[in-house]
């Protein structure tokens, strides 16, 4: 029995009470979320979200790179988003490594050199700005009024925005 | 007032509650979860997950491009997960356009064609197939024999594993 399979288990019971059968493809909020994978960071409980209201998207770190920004241009273009709200957190594994140390241990395991940055950061606040600013420098990715990025404390819970420095 | 207004006075109040501050980095369920953005997908009340439990990777079609192969290796080298789910759904995005249609489109309205794949996709299994092999084919994630691909169907709540062709 793996973990997967107990995870299903909770898949089932969910479908046996499923009542939101009738939500349109569209966002309804017309909000598209970009938070750190981080198991802690839970975008539902923090925004209070439910199913139909934005686009959730994340990765390690929840930065910016080239498959948000093509996420982000389907999710404005496609699909009618206009705001953008982006979540970074304490204690943070990207806080931890650096791009060259991981990538050095991996190429000492598998004798190959990850062809990817690892998008590992020292400052959090900073690493925020560097994500609203990809988002603006983007081509693609329409509606740049309503970009804001903030801190989630996995410690208290609390939210704060990281404003221009 | 925008909506980002809005979701922060919900993140207000889920501060004023918060009572999990002593979780620890790594996913306490040793699982890493790699969804489609949709806004109808909510991978916490479908798997039962809450905070502290897994790794929620998410984008465009919950497909696997580079930016989802770093996350998995961080994951699993540097937080210990082991076991990967990928969920696609019933009427997603990805399978109302074509990569071609999609950047024709962008190039037209910006004169910039776009420089990523969009990743849209014609068959929602075959393409859940397409990401295992991926993940696979991937020389830096290091755990791949617990890799599940699903789809879960919008109008019924249901979630349905995809078996190799």
């Amino acid at each position: 029995m793996t973990v997967t399979d107990e995870l299903l288990a909770n898949a089932e019971r969910y479908a046996q009470s499923f009542d939101k059968g009738d939500l349109p493809l569209p966002p309804a909020r017309g909000v598209a979320v970009l938070a750190c994978m981080d198991a802690r960071l839970n975008p539902y409980g923090l925004l209070g979200l439910t199913e139909g209201d934005a686009h959730v998207i994340r990765n390690a770190g929840g930065v910016v790179t080239a498959d948000e920004r093509r996420s982000l241009a389907i999710s404005q273009r496609l699909l009618g988003t206009t705001e953008i709200i982006l979540i970074h957190h304490t204690d943070c594994g990207m806080l931890t490594f650096t791009d060259d140390g991981f990538k050095a241990s991996i190429e000492a395991e598998t004798g190959l050199k990850p062809d990817w940055s690892a998008e590992a950061f020292g400052d959090l606040e900073e690493d925020v700005r560097q994500s609203i600013r990809r988002i603006q420098a983007d081509p693609f990715i329409p509606h740049k009024d309503k970009v804001r990025g903030f801190v989630y404390d996995v410690r208290t819970g609390k939210l704060t925005e990281v404003l221009a420095s």
